[in-house]
């Protein structure tokens, strides 16, 4: 089961304007319908507004999907919802990128607020 | 024959926008002209009004092309409008791309609507 | 010597927006100083207003380039110039990227119209 | 229904040994089983005794597997099959890569004969 | 816990030698020690005596170490063991290659019998 | 302990505007938490407003960070204020992209000033 | 000693707005500092107004850098000037990228007049 | 009409044994049955007895196969017949390698000798 | 200061035969001569006879280079010595690789024993 | 002017066969018929008897053949014969790689002794 209450925070090193991403390779869930396993990376970018995600705790969180049964479509709008509560960030970025499945690849991409000047042309 | 009834189509999770891209590597249709068999990518992405395609049934539903003379420009054009039918999304695009022939590779793009603010910066 | 009147054209599919992009790998022409063979890739995109160019006769017309002798960049605004009177096109672009000589490569564009909207995040 | 009957042979240009190698990437056959399409590579690798496979025709009996339910193990042994009774080669090699299904990819190595002192270092 | 009763076994298609090789990219299992998740690629490869793995039954086998805590040269030596028993092959050999943990990466190999032949170049 | 008393600047050749990129491929620094090293690729890019950084002073410079505990975060803005501060430039962007870590690799940008006109479609 | 007198120009082909550019893979000059040679690459584009820089000419231009010592940054900026006295261009622009040196890599970019519309996503 | 009259050969630099290969990405000819072009790398590799072949005789004696009806077999040992004549060297190896034709890529390897000492672990 | 004793080993799972690798990309020591930081990736492979080396205890001891000035050959031959002294294997193969320093890229091989029969085509 | 003079030894570290390969990626030279420059990747691979050479002294002696005129099979003789007379190796071998010139490519090996064991599988 997806757990939040996993991740924590720690205070943003600078009030200056900077951009953080993290990219995992190596997240599975289960296929709600077949009960499969499912593989992808996903990416998370954000500007914070006072806080950071501390990175070990964004590991565990991740790994509570292990077992769960959840779609592509969820995945990506759950991890959303959950970081940006605890970010309340000025911009966040999920993307989800899924292996091969009969032929298919999928990315599903979610965002809240825009994309802010420091990640032009990175 | 395409089977644009093969369509199945579920309920957004979410009500933020959010976008969705497929690639499916294992097209194959057959040339109207000449009868051999062409072989594409297709890419569509889309952001949802209310629903999402099932990723079986779009396969099955790309699967149902692969006895049917046609060209790459009314195959692209065709998809586009069973999906744009079916989803009535914010914004589609579908981009096929088909194999070398005599030295030649192609790519055609068919839209409905503006690219979402989601899909900056993916 | 160029012969745009192997060159043929069919109806769009579709009143609505697309673009089609081709791509000639195996384009070769003669250096008009020296007389050697030159090698390059030839892409051509385009919005089509009402026609769309056959791609056999469009092999047959670079074709018809293997033993003239013609520099880079009249070869680049050549084309051009012959599918946008063919075509009448709402957007064309003609680029061509010539193997390297002598530690050097080139690419060449050659536009008319605008880039279309159905162009944006390909 | 595999047609072997499409394979057509000419005579080998030399009588010193030499080695031919034709890579196919666009096979496609049916899974017996679910009846869904499976695609993938097929190489073959020959030192002719006397005869050396058209390549044309050599595409039309792969095409001829279009439509057949036929296993992996299966489709690599019958093409090795077919093409030595044409081919009486003094060695035939075919290798068989299929696309990711399930997370997996395959291989399959059918072999008739001994490698050639050609084929050494290619 | 792995379950090696799941592996089905079907009767080689031919009495002719030949290889297989499979390529499972997404394994997972579990390090005994900290309890995350490993991740891993699997390949087999084997020569058949008289029968061969049925690739669906493989897939389910590997899904059984999802939750087990195993190390690297443990899971490689079992799937070994556990395929050997089956097939009873003629060759077989196991690798398994782990992504990076600390700035590592790993591969372990574990055979039975010797290179066949027809494994020579392929 | 970061030494940014080792850099040392010299007079831009020109008024005219230009843009500078230096990538580092070998920072790097050690983990407050666990004192094991991290590792990193270090990008600053900048329109000179007056001087320029000598390279082999900033080689040194990112030398003094070797044995120095300091997070991501942290590290991505240090730069960014001591570079700022001795090149006084219209624009700096400072990108830090770091290893992977139990299946993470992370990315942070740092910004003073905005995209310069010559830095378009570089 | 660069030698500028080197460059030859001749008439652009056509008044219509054209891009061209031309990828240098063997510059080499000295370190003024160290003796040591120096070797990158050179990228120009530019639009012509009335002539473009014929490409032998230009090959020798940079070969009469070759036993220069002279700064990355004055190179490009040398460069630069070169190129416009002689070209008059709507647009012009050099991109120097610099091979590593203790870990580093380098890239200067110089430019005058604006992005011509031809250039748009090339 | 293929020239071997313009090879030309000069004296090995030494006794000692050594390995020479030459690698040509622009090699052209025409299809003996469709007249269309075709388009090929050949690789030559020798250990020469006395004499070298002078690389840009080379050249121009595969440049006389651009308006030439042969096939992709009779090409490769047309060129090894031609080489060993004017080499006899201890070691020959021509590979031609075929761009795709309708899905399809070749190599056609014709050889003379044994493979030298000198080309072990190249 | 490179400190063996911090290797730890654990009994082999099995009497059979195998072979492990283990890649560690980020290895880094310090040039004797200039006390500029070397960077390298170190490959070890090994045939066990009783013991396997533990992965951590190998990442501690190649830390304990960190701040040791010491060559690349000296390097590699002192951790062929030290694993070779805890392991008593039945083959061990060090590979270093290391970054570009001048132009130059450099690797060093070290071995004890024989190259196994279970490494044949890994 | 090559300048042997310039190379330095020094003891290996070790009476335990190692093998070396050090790579240069920048290596220049001039063609004596066109006085044109000449690039190219220089490999050397050695097995030493009692001496190592030098990394910087190989960097200056490379650096002699800056203006020399020399043909590509002159140069790796001349470089396998100034290290075997310096080394006295028990295996020596040189690969040199030219960049493309009128679509050609070329290597050159040269070697004295035969491939060591510690060279077998890097």
């Amino acid at each position: 089961m997806p757990r939040p209450e996993l991740l924590e925070f720690f205070d943003s090193p600078t009030d200056a304007p900077f951009v953080v991403e993290h990219v995992h390779e190596e997240f599975t869930s289960l296929c709600p319908k077949t009960g499969h396993p499912d593989f992808g990376r996903i990416t998370i970018r954000y500007e914070p507004a006072a806080v950071c995600v501390e990175l070990k705790s964004l590991k565990l969180y991740f790994h509570s999907f292990r077992n769960e049964g959840i779609f592509y479509e969820a995945v990506t709008n759950r991890i959303r919802d959950d970081l940006a509560q605890g970010l309340s960030p000025r911009w966040l970025q999920v993307v989800t990128d899924w292996h091969g499945r009969g032929g298919f690849r999928s990315r599903i991409i979610a965002t809240t607020g825009s994309v802010p000047k420091s990640w032009e042309r990175p």
